[in-house]
């Protein structure tokens, strides 16, 4: 369904876009984010797009807010969303229980296990419907021309969905992914309650495994703060994501960098957006 | 009293220090954040300091989270302190009645009227009390050089702190100042509740009427924009205080910035902050 803009925000010298629509795949009101860079409908140029997927709990406004991926795609000339992390208010029994399950916590996959497989379809929000509206509403954005990044949970979302796209994306980034769900206790959790117990079926939402069959070239770069808890405590993995590269003659491309002390806040995010934008500009330049 | 580091993180190269302290000027704990680039300690070197004065309903918390002064600040090699906005947690009657008078909203003045005069004190605050802890407390810090700048009734603080007292501040500078308190609803309420009735009293407190005594060169940049509802309700009022800049002469130095389409949100104080980082580190260096 078609977006609407429910308001408007000068931000970095482009426009912050608060949109919503009525989504299909999620059956219910998806709202987003959209930041337009200064040269946005300037001329006849479309502008390309970063796709950023936020992490557990987040909303498309957090890192719109505090984020600061705004300075670096005003300098570039490139557009972001900031979509939502799950469908919302579905009165589904037990979607509001968790902060790492249900509501805030889609995963960026589409559940097969009832009752969350009739909505929580963010694989299919994300990589079809969502760009689908965009790219109607807004004829300024360049849809042959996309990039996606990440934070943690929406880390995950980046890798996978570039993995499992080949094409879609002209580059991927991400900033403290989870980067082997089927072995932490978030990833754990989640694709039990989306995808049930067959950890065979979990293989193909893993960025971990995922890397090991990829057929073509891969770079990225990865942001993990050494102060992270949730690295400490084996969430993340991204040495996992590492190893599996390695093993597949996948890792030549790979920017694994060890951020020292930082954590897995927006301080972190935002001290490191604009090296993300830049690595995103390299691909969709 | 001195100062208690409650949490250590890292932002843009450097460390975001949050702090809190028993004040004798306020009688109550204060917490603030301050920002020490990735150069402070690292030489015999000290940094010069930049003292940001938040808005109506902040704490130290929101621009340090939100106001991309870090950015700027990690470049330029400046500490920032983001101090908060009044006392807090007092109970005395009616402090947390309203989000523009009492606790949030202690206008950067030294209350005189009861209940307030006890503890209602952040003008001494500011200016004695904070800053002698921040000194003997962190050595890296460079007693000498100091800035001030601030948000909305915070840079109504940073201007009038700036007039008060000559050669305390290297510099000035301010977003969306309420520039005029003594005409505007926001300061009518504040000044009635803190100084009493007599607005003669007023005055001291209100940079409108500070500039038109002012014997000295006078050099500031003040951004506000033209889509902020509080600048459309007059509660800003800049023309009020470049006029009476003029009137006196002092309007030489006075970069004032109508932003177009602005509003007076954190989106538009992280366009702007590594400006005002940048006016500040003219005069710091």
């Amino acid at each position: 369904m078609s977006l609407k803009t429910t308001a408007t925000i000068a931000s970095f010298g482009g426009k912050l876009l608060k949109l919503t629509h009525d989504a299909t795949t999620t059956g219910c009101e998806m709202a987003l984010n959209l930041y337009l860079p200064p040269n946005a409908g300037a001329t006849q140029q479309k502008v390309p797009v970063l796709f950023y997927l936020s992490g557990l709990t987040c909303t498309g406004d957090n890192c719109a807010e505090k984020g600061f991926f705004q300075y670096g795609a005003s300098q570039k000339g490139i557009a972001i969303v900031y979509p939502d992390t799950s469908p919302r208010g579905l009165k589904i029994q037990g979607e509001d229980d968790s902060y790492d399950f249900g509501s805030g916590a889609g995963f960026y996959i589409d559940a097969t296990a009832d009752p969350w497989s009739k909505n929580y379809k963010m694989e299919s929000y994300i990589t079809s419907e969502l760009p689908k509206a965009l790219f109607s509403s807004f004829p300024e954005l360049d849809s042959s021309r996309v990039s996606i990044t990440g934070h943690s949970m929406g880390g995950h979302g980046a890798l996978t969905l570039f993995l499992k796209n080949p094409g879609m994306y002209k580059s991927v980034s991400a900033l403290a992914p989870i980067a082997n769900p089927s072995n932490c206790p978030w990833g754990e959790k989640a694709f039990k309650g989306y995808l049930g117990d067959d950890k065979e079926s979990w293989k193909k939402h893993d960025a971990t495994e995922l890397i090991k069959k990829w057929k073509s070239s891969f770079d990225t770069l990865i942001d993990v703060g050494t102060g992270d808890n949730f690295y400490k405590q084996k969430q993340l993995l991204p040495e996992n994501f590492l190893e599996a590269a390695k093993q597949s003659g996948n890792d030549k491309g790979i920017v694994l960098r060890m951020q020292p002390d930082y954590d897995h806040s927006y301080y972190f995010i935002s001290t490191f957006a604009t090296d993300h934008v830049n690595h995103a500009a390299k691909y969709l330049f």
